[in-house]
């Protein structure tokens, strides 16, 4: 069975954070070419949402929630973020790579801000038949709040497991997880994660920049599958398993 | 807690059948705004995919189902049927209904053709905040044949089950189920479908047509759900409960 990798574009990446929902179409023509020639692998990719969605969420505090009525919020971020999502499986197709869209708002079920549920047997069969799965950070149905967002990290954490991946690698804006001095960490446990001084993300994020990252990665390593950061540059070497000269999550 | 009703929007009712995608826009209009003035009721809505999916899905003879390397034929098809799923939805959004739409390729999992499992706890909690899901026929993934189409009519069967719906409604192109000679046929059960005498429908039509239709119908009579086939412009008196002028499926 080949090796099978998770590859989460972080928000930023494949976005212009800045603007209002501006996709880096450059980058992902970039990043789809790169894919294409990379060894044969089955590969899933989770992307974040950047530009387009963050702001949708905020403006219509998803954080609190959506109530009977009240739930314009929940149509208009899945639209800006399925929009996005268009644009990263079209540039894969462009490119060659047989990618497919799953929007977790149509496929998943979340409690008090967690997936509780997501259908992973269409996955699990898109795989085997060679297909590339292309989901994102989104909103979801919420049992008790009634929808929440779903950071493309938490669905990281999510389909590792579910989804049974060797690898997990995730390609940001920077070259890794940066110290107080600019310097990349090369290798963050859950023992050395407490004195880690890593700043906050500037960019409009409601899921929690590089914090919530790392709370997820060190979730993951809890159950045993180590995870990678890396400059979006390097997911070539990634992907062929060479120095990335980014950071690993490790259990520990 | 308000009745709950599940309406079909025929493919030919939504789209001009003969020509290749092409929404009817005016047709949509019409719909809505009929929908936002009906009595208050928890509503489901499915629609087929007419000339935006049928083609598609006959072109990469989805009938046959996918292999390995040959999936395009699943992305093509759900692109096909999406759009017109975002037409539909945002049509019902323009007139105030709070429409959100649901791609059965993302939530369901289908085995030799018929449905096996599809997420409804999130349609349960979106019904209940007053949203209206609406979900279309649809490539999904099959785990004997790779994928397959699942026919409006399949979904109309098993949400009705699912969700408990208390009424199932299907708008058509025609008033109802025609008889050889042209006339609407009031009633149809297991004992007398057997005899009935209807044409195929002469549109590109993957998934059976009437004859389809009437057989999904008569399941869902198994299941001591009734249903009811009209012509789109009696959408209205479906709604109000009053009469249609068309095709009752009961159980008998």
């Amino acid at each position: 069975m080949p090796e099978r990798i998770l590859l989460k574009l972080g928000g930023s990446v494949i976005t212009d954070k800045h603007a209002d929902c501006v996709v880096n179409h450059d980058r992902l023509g970039t990043i789809a070419r790169t894919l294409a020639g990379a060894p044969g692998c089955d590969m899933l990719i989770v992307h974040g949402a950047g530009s387009c969605g963050h702001p949708e969420a905020q403006r219509y505090r998803l954080d609190k929630g959506v109530a009977k009525g009240s739930t314009d919020g929940v149509y208009v971020t899945n639209r800006a973020v399925s929009g996005l999502n268009d644009a990263v499986v079209l540039a894969l197709r462009e490119a060659g790579v047989p990618a497919i869209g799953i929007h977790p708002l149509h496929a998943g079920v979340a409690n008090r801000g967690r997936l509780v549920s997501f259908e992973c047997r269409h996955l699990e069969r898109m795989l085997g038949l060679g297909m590339v799965p292309v989901t994102h950070g989104d909103v979801v149905i919420d049992l008790t709040e009634g929808a929440c967002v779903v950071s493309g990290d938490q669905l990281v954490q999510y389909f590792a497991v579910a989804l049974h991946c060797r690898r997990v690698g995730l390609a940001t804006d920077v070259p890794g997880v940066l110290d107080g001095g600019g310097c990349v960490v090369p290798e963050i446990t859950r023992k050395t994660a407490p004195a880690l001084h890593i700043g906050n993300s500037s960019h409009t994020d409601v899921t929690g920049g590089m914090k919530g990252k790392i709370d997820e990665l060190l979730r993951l390593a809890d159950a045993g599958i180590g995870s990678d950061i890396f400059h979006v540059s390097r997911i070539g070497d990634f992907l062929r398993g060479t120095d990335h000269g980014g950071t690993r999550i490790r259990e520990g």
